[in-house]
């Protein structure tokens, strides 16, 4: 037996499989209870917990059964000749632009393997040349994990390692960065690095997937190519989601990173750019620009990397009938910042206005934005929003809760005193705020009609 | 001078008119500061703040002038004789089904006269007669104003209030009944009432307007007249929102109370069914069903309103790096509920999963939704779900957050005891989860491309 027996399994889970002569990549027909369930027992990660079996059902999903309940097994055969990541050498080419890839952890990290169907990780340049030989026709490229963690424990430790990676990669003059990342806060992390790292000579390219590469839809494969592709040849020199476009597996969408939020939780067509136009369609071998008002490359461009984040900074997302201590407990608690996602043009009610009045008084600063999602807050409509106003409370126009989150809490750091960080929140970066919506910015169509490109077409036609 | 004159206007801002002469409904050019503002002076509401004076511009825009900043005006002329509403005696037709319209507040009450562009208050049955004769064609209307507030001051005792009106009419044969509503929170309302008001013989139907009357591009009569249709005649015997269709003013669409929700702050077509596809269109002459599993209309069906509300109840909108204390303040503030809008398929960081272990063992419900609004909380396919899943946070599928809010305020009232609030919960009332989404439920398209009704036959064809 090898190291890989029960790789990833420890404790009870691992005593579970000794005992009933399980294997990892065993196929197996598990009793628990009055349950039955046939599958492939999946490797685990490190991190793994060590109270579940993980099987990888016919279907394609995977599901986690209590090693405590399993009751008895059958094992028909084994995988383990099936699943594994072909690795060869990736072919350097000199006339090719150096790219580097940085993991954070998530999906695309984690299983990439989408010609074999692998779950094992897939990360050295070998393994994705391996899993996907396209990526050699790109580019030249390097990886470094910098973490492997789920997205949603990505916090200002993560961020300011990928600032300063960024920093460092251009310096050595690299065409692009791709930055591979779970999903579930892909968007929040391409926000605040719009603030970290600005006037960068070369685009930064976050990507993950949606379906792990085990499964046949898989996303996973493509984005990485349209992002890899994205980080050697685009002419934005931006920070940018590179996802899945809606309706066709034919091309990508590369949203900026302040405008771009996860609007479905399994969709591969989630990220969507919100009241605005994408930046660019990217497919195999072209990019259409579906606007013009973006930053071009220009690999002499020095860039303005400030890796600074406070975190005393809260979002309060309004309901009917809030009470007054959700802003007081907020306040008592030292938070310096709060961002309200009001309802309408950017409302709260009445009995809010004093416990507002009270903590921006104290000096926490208090912006409202729109929990519509789309669409600006706009406070001098009605007469709450003046009265809000008078409370101190100050309005970010379109710019989304989540982006307003990670501006604040870098402009706080970032800011000199009081009046620097209402300047900086208040002045549009990259996109944060614009001065209108295009038609089309609203609800951008979806599945079974037509193509998101046509549509575009039209509007530039 | 009759009542009128400075209608609406007290204190510092009737005294800035007394002194410089102007009157509501003048035409003036006002000097502040180093801004002329020209524009109509319009009457306000007995509620208005006392500090401005609100000019309505040529461009259709109000706008409030600080009473103090204002130095000088010119009055141009008076729009009196231009600004009136119409009444008239409301046509009785004994062939014609009998409405009720409840006022709570908001744009579609107080300004409603599309012909003349008057903005004062239209609401009994007279003026709204004279301002949409259209409405006589249709049903023989009664109204009665429940209250007179903005959408973002709703909640437990208005709430209430509109359930036992409902009740009443009901009691009384009502063919159906409107719901004048801001458009701010009309959806949170429509929710609550869906709980409150189940097993309904008749059609409720909540509809606001988000331009008002006095500006060409209203949607107000239009609003009314496909709500008071739905009213009287629709077949679905639910709790609706009924607004403004997407790309075309020829219809209006009618949304579950539970489905639907504002998402544009500004656009007329902002209320949207998510994850489903509307209820039915609805236009002058005919309704177009969309769905088929809807409760038919049945007079003689016995409703049950159950008007209960628990407040204890707050949404964590999780955002990377949120802290324990956001968590630990609602526990210790003596809540007993918490829905979580988490990210991706429902997820928080580490640092929660102690807080959130202690909520639910110190008795507090804890259910999780998700903030990408589209898609399904499904906690068991990352071990991180798993996890949340163990210390007691409880999945809710497709339901969205704001109406997980409001029905786990009304289960905590309704429900005799643990078990039995999570039952509800967990049961599926008025569409608030389905079993799964249809292809055309996300993101249905929007502006400057085909018409949704093109799309939707599409789909039923």
């Amino acid at each position: 037996m090898n190291d890989d027996t029960f790789k990833g399994y420890r404790n009870p889970a691992r005593a579970v499989m000794e005992r009933l002569g399980i294997k990892v990549w065993d196929d197996v027909a598990i009793t628990a209870g009055p349950n039955t369930f046939e599958g492939v027992v999946l490797p685990r990660s490190e991190t793994a917990d060590e109270y579940h079996l993980v099987l990888k059902l016919a279907t394609g999903y995977n599901i986690g059964v209590k090693a405590e309940s399993i009751d008895g097994v059958k094992v028909l055969g084994s995988r383990k000749a099936d699943y594994h990541i072909p690795e060869q050498r990736f072919p350097s080419n000199p006339a090719n632009p150096r790219v580097m890839l940085f993991g954070t952890g998530g999906t695309i990290a984690s299983r990439l393997d989408y010609k074999t169907g692998a779950v094992i990780p897939a990360f050295s340049p070998g393994e994705l040349y391996g899993a996907v030989p396209e990526l050699a026709d790109i580019c030249n490229l390097e990886t470094e994990k910098l973490f492997g963690i789920f997205s949603e424990d990505m916090g200002p430790v993560q961020y300011k390692a990928l600032a300063e990676g960024i920093a460092r990669e251009i310096e050595k003059g690299v065409a692009g960065i791709v930055i591979g990342h779970g999903t579930d806060t892909l968007h929040h992390t391409a926000a605040i690095l719009t603030y970290m790292c600005r006037n960068l000579p070369v685009p930064v390219v976050l990507v993950g997937s949606q379906r792990s590469s085990d499964r046949p839809s898989s996303d996973a494969a493509l984005n990485l190519i349209h992002a890899t592709r994205t980080a050697a040849c685009c002419d934005a020199a931006e920070v940018m989601v590179c996802m899945f476009g809606p309706t066709s597996d034919r091309y990508g969408l590369l949203h900026r990173g302040t405008r771009v939020r996860k609007m479905h939780s399994s969709y591969r067509s989630t990220f969507r750019t919100i009241g605005d136009r994408p930046l660019a369609m990217v497919d195999r071998d072209s990019f259409t620009y579906l606007k013009d008002d973006y930053m071009r490359r220009d690999p002499s461009r020095k860039p303005d990397i400030r890796p600074v984040f406070d975190e005393r900074v809260s979002i309060v997302y309004y309901y009917p009938n809030m009470k007054p201590d959700i802003v007081e407990s907020l306040v008592d608690n030292g938070y310096r910042g709060i961002i309200i996602a009001g309802t309408g043009l950017g409302h709260v009610n009445k009995p809010l206005y004093e416990p507002l009045r009270r903590a921006t008084e104290a000096g926490v600063h208090v912006y409202m934005t729109v929990q519509t999602l789309w669409g600006y807050s706009q406070m001098y409509v009605y007469e709450t929003g003046r009265l809000l106003m008078e409370r101190g409370v100050v309005p970010l126009a379109n710019m989304l809760p989540e982006v307003a989150y990670v501006k604040l809490c870098w402009a706080l750091a970032a800011g000199e005193d009081r009046d620097e960080v209402r300047r900086i929140m208040q002045t549009p970066i990259g996109g944060d705020m614009t001065e209108s919506e295009p038609p089309d910015g609203y609800m951008i169509l979806q599945g079974g009609v037509p193509e998101v490109k046509d549509v575009f077409r039209g509007v530039f036609r």
